[in-house]
């Protein structure tokens, strides 16, 4: 038994509350090592019974096998320790190691499941289906609006490249939205800025006037509400724009200005080439960093994150370099908020391993780039066969308690990176497997304006061309897909709120397999990557309800008795027949 | 390579700054696995210079080895990964796992040191020696005030005792606590009660008036600061007493009660044998649990917090049941209290694993129970010998960042304990060992009174005796080898804030050392827990800044040149001679 490879922590990802008397713990095992582990529990105040539990191998990862149980008690004050069995030792383990008779008092304890404690993203978030969009590049609706210079709508853009797009072109473009099936709109900033994609924000209070105002910019609010979907904003706090009052201010008036202590600036004159002043990335004098210790500077952006909500009845923010922003700031940021409006999403932009954010007191949600590295090297880019994909998803999956899976904002591209179809070499097949996986898999998949209609483009400044419109030049049939899956993830729950388990990762056939179950469904999901049918038999460990009689295929229809056959490159979405 | 036993995460005690532009890592790998371990760093934009740091071996317990290393950038944005050598195989070791060729973009990342992430307990508590006084037992100084049947002071108490103990007392006895060389007077509950402990509190805002009132609360507080000594009180803030306003009017009023939800009530009529609602521990009628959910009830107990530091300007809270009421409520309780006075001390009540508590969010410190469980086990009934010692220390230490181990409040006995010396069989030698050791190693000794005049008692309510204020039955030589101590921490200012390494650990000896060293100073201390003379050689491995031609015990002014010798049941407390 390898005793160093154990790990709990009774907290965090390790052990968190699933109900009011329910406390959902974790075991992580080398792989392989364990036959069997048992959790025993009792309440942490001696004198009341002693349960135990065989915990069930939730996921298995390139190095570790995890084991799970939720354990209730009515008193919500829980003491519990794993009997860990490999067939030849049997022995416990608690907080204080590893005892054949382990010495009183030495449990793991969770003490009280207090009810604030009891913390989710919002339902609504859970499962979501997200329509990222970069405003400047959707849809050009009001051609008075545009800026000077606007370039042709269909040429490759540039860094500095003008398009015209704006707040009017999303709402007449709505329908297209609706049909997708889209539950949450993103878009990135909208705030006044020189730049098209507005990271540097020059005014935090006004829509820029190249996209519209507010009063566009409640209309369209209010018309997503109107067809039940949220809108979510971009919170640029960790920087401003060059052109932003306070800054200017500084610029004109040194340590004479008031605004002097907002930004961290080594000396006068302010120079530009290099920055003498703190900026986001390295040395980007177009963007200021901003002193959040500065409680002027908090409330100021506080501010901010309250006025779009109370103006535009927003419903959550995506907080752009969240990890460079102190911990604090969010905590503020999130009270404030959820005062503001209880159910409203916030989403971190962390593009590396992030669980410290999602504990209750900061985000809701980050955007999974984790996700995507695996998307992409597997489907994409054939770097990784799918029992590798399958254990970096599993690793993505233990590092985060389960509603915030739910949540986290999967994606295969955005803004700030290369379109996945581009990666794939144009390869359609792969991008209706990538797009088929991530509508359902556990989480809440964010679409890339475009995406859906078979746009490609390299990373910044291509991936951010000019949304395609001619329906002869999108791809239909990729469009039905998305939709086709959109549509089967609102008529089956289960896709967007069942528990996720791998059940094939088969990396001779490069075919990886994954069941979404809760207590009333189950649906099997297998996707080939590779370029020979192969054929899956339907084995009883897919189906954690029972195996059905039969199954059919959510999509194409097909049924299927004993195996299920995939022809190269497709997958497939099964469930009973009914 | 044991790679499953590695373990980082790029946060908590695993990684945090030291310095506005100084990150800490630590890295946990099996027990002697590696030979040598390099962190490879650089900012976390590229095109920076990369850095590499041998790792220190911090420490070693049970199963671990830890190695540390202190990473300076003056960006403080942090992307790393740790070289592992064991001899046979050289491997990388980052976010995604372990590359002899690192994939682009797998570094760990801490993404930057934001000022107000860099948070350390209130630096007057680090180190600081601090005093535990159950005020109805210190000493009697207004018999005028005295409760109905004190019994005599000198009886051995009941659980239902009364003796007179007050404010006056421990103001007319504070000399002994000064000369005892005390930084931090710690009372438990103080408040109106009808129990002689008082943790079930009728009115928390009066003094109870067998202690005094709050002129004498305040003269107190007053007087300790003028000898420089902080006042730190007890929050009860998981219950309260049955006498307690707000249960008193749900009693008389029912579901009719404005306060009905400041509790949990199964139902009318309300019963206490068993209650029918929750309360502390299993079924204590006297302490209705408060709901930390309901506003109001959050309001109240924080203006309490806030009312003792505006009335008595005391310096911190000692936070009982701290693990039972929910975390955002004492993320608020910072909030506010450090608003008031933002070097004031949070120390929690958990006996358990407390690391989630002491991030910066929530408290500065905990009760260092674990800490007592070592020396108890040790010292005190020897169960265990110094090896295991030696590792279950390591263990605690390597619980928390370093500037929370210098906080935490070391302890080896208190009012919920038997004492040391009882635990021991009265044995003075040991006790002599037990308070060397914890007043030279890393962290913030709590003495219980009496504890320094000898003072014995099995547990609750033997361990609340009434104390010793007859010198002829006081032990005279145990005070002095306290203040001794007291002093040696005073004039060496190493002993409080020093780093703290484990330089021996020998099992068969049953010997065990420690190193304080800071950039100055280096002060070594062996504690024998043998009936035999140890003859301990002074190895360069003692001395992290070199070893010292010769050395002189900073208590005994014994000098030793090659070899201490240590006799049964001794301790030397060694540096330079100068």
């Amino acid at each position: 038994m390898e005793k160093q490879a154990m790990y709990h922590q009774a907290y965090g990802k390790y052990a968190y509350p699933v109900g009011p008397d329910t406390l959902r713990v974790v075991l992580r095992t080398k792989k392989g090592d364990l036959q069997r582990v048992t959790v025993v529990y009792q309440d942490r105040y001696p004198g009341g019974p002693e349960y135990s539990k065989v915990m069930e191998r939730s996921a298995q990862d390139e190095m570790f096998d995890y084991y799970q149980a939720d354990l209730t008690l009515e008193t919500a004050r829980f003491a519990y320790m794993f009997w860990l069995d490999d067939g030849i030792e049997q022995i416990f383990m608690n907080e204080k190691g590893f005892f054949a008779d382990p010495p009183e008092n030495t449990e793991f304890q969770y003490p009280y499941i207090a009810p604030r404690d009891l913390w989710e993203p919002p339902a609504w978030s859970q499962g979501a289906l997200v329509y990222q969009i970069f405003p400047e590049r959707f849809a050009n609706g009001d051609p008075n609006n545009d800026p000077a210079d606007v370039e042709p709508w269909d040429a490759l853009p540039t860094r500095e490249s003008m398009k015209g797009g704006d707040l009017q072109g999303i709402l007449e473009h709505l329908d297209h939205i609706v049909d997708l099936g889209v539950d949450v709109l993103y878009l990135t900033p909208i705030f006044v800025s020189p730049s098209n994609h507005k990271y540097n924000i020059t005014d935090y209070y006004t829509v820029d006037p190249h996209f519209g105002d507010l009063d566009d910019c409640r209309a369209l609010v209010e018309a997503c509400h109107d067809k039940g979907i949220r809108v979510v904003f971009d919170a640029v706090f960790n920087h401003c724009g060059y052109e932003f009052f306070a800054f200017q201010d500084v610029l004109a008036h040194g340590r004479q200005s008031r605004y002097w202590d907002w930004f961290a600036i080594a000396d006068t004159p302010i120079t530009t080439d290099p920055p003498n002043y703190l900026t986001f990335a390295r040395d980007i004098w177009t963007m200021p960093k901003l002193m959040t210790q500065n409680p002027e500077v908090r409330e100021y952006l506080l501010g901010v994150a309250e006025y779009w909500i109370k103006e535009c009845d927003i419903d959550g923010w995506r907080l752009d370099v969240a990890n460079e922003v102190d911990h604090e700031f969010w905590r503020e940021f999130r009270r404030r908020v959820k005062t503001l409006k209880p159910d409203a999403l916030i989403v971190g932009e962390i593009w590396h391993e992030a669980s410290e954010w999602v504990q209750g007191d900061q985000f809701d949600s980050v955007m999974n780039y984790p996700f995507r590295d695996a998307v992409c090297d597997w489907l994409g880019e054939d770097k990784i066969r799918a029992g590798t994909f399958a254990q970096r998803l599993a690793k993505v999956q233990m590092n985060h308690r389960q509603a915030v899976n739910l949540a986290m904002y999967n994606l295969f591209d955005s803004h700030d990176t290369a379109r996945f179809l581009t990666l794939a070499g144009g390869d359609k097949a792969k991008l209706r497997l990538a797009a088929g996986l991530m509508l359902t898999y556990e989480g809440s998949p964010m679409v890339y304006y475009g995406d859906e209609v078979g746009m490609e483009g390299e990373n910044d400044p291509d991936c951010r061309r000019g949304m395609i419109w001619d329906k002869r030049r999108q791809d239909r049939e990729l469009l039905q897909w998305y939709q086709d899956l959109a549509n089967l993830r609102r008529t089956r729950p289960v896709l967007r709120t069942g528990n996720c388990r791998t059940v094939m990762a088969n990396g001779a056939a490069n075919v990886f397999g994954f069941c979404r179950y809760d207590d009333q469904d189950q649906i099997v999901v297998l996707v080939n990557n590779s370029a020979h049918e192969r054929q899956v038999p339907i084995t009883d460990s897919f189906w954690p309800l029972g195996r059905p009689q039969s199954v059919r295929d959510l999509l194409t229809q097909d049924a299927w008795t004993d195996v299920i056959r995939l022809q190269p490159f497709s997958m497939a979405v099964v469930a009973e027949r009914r």
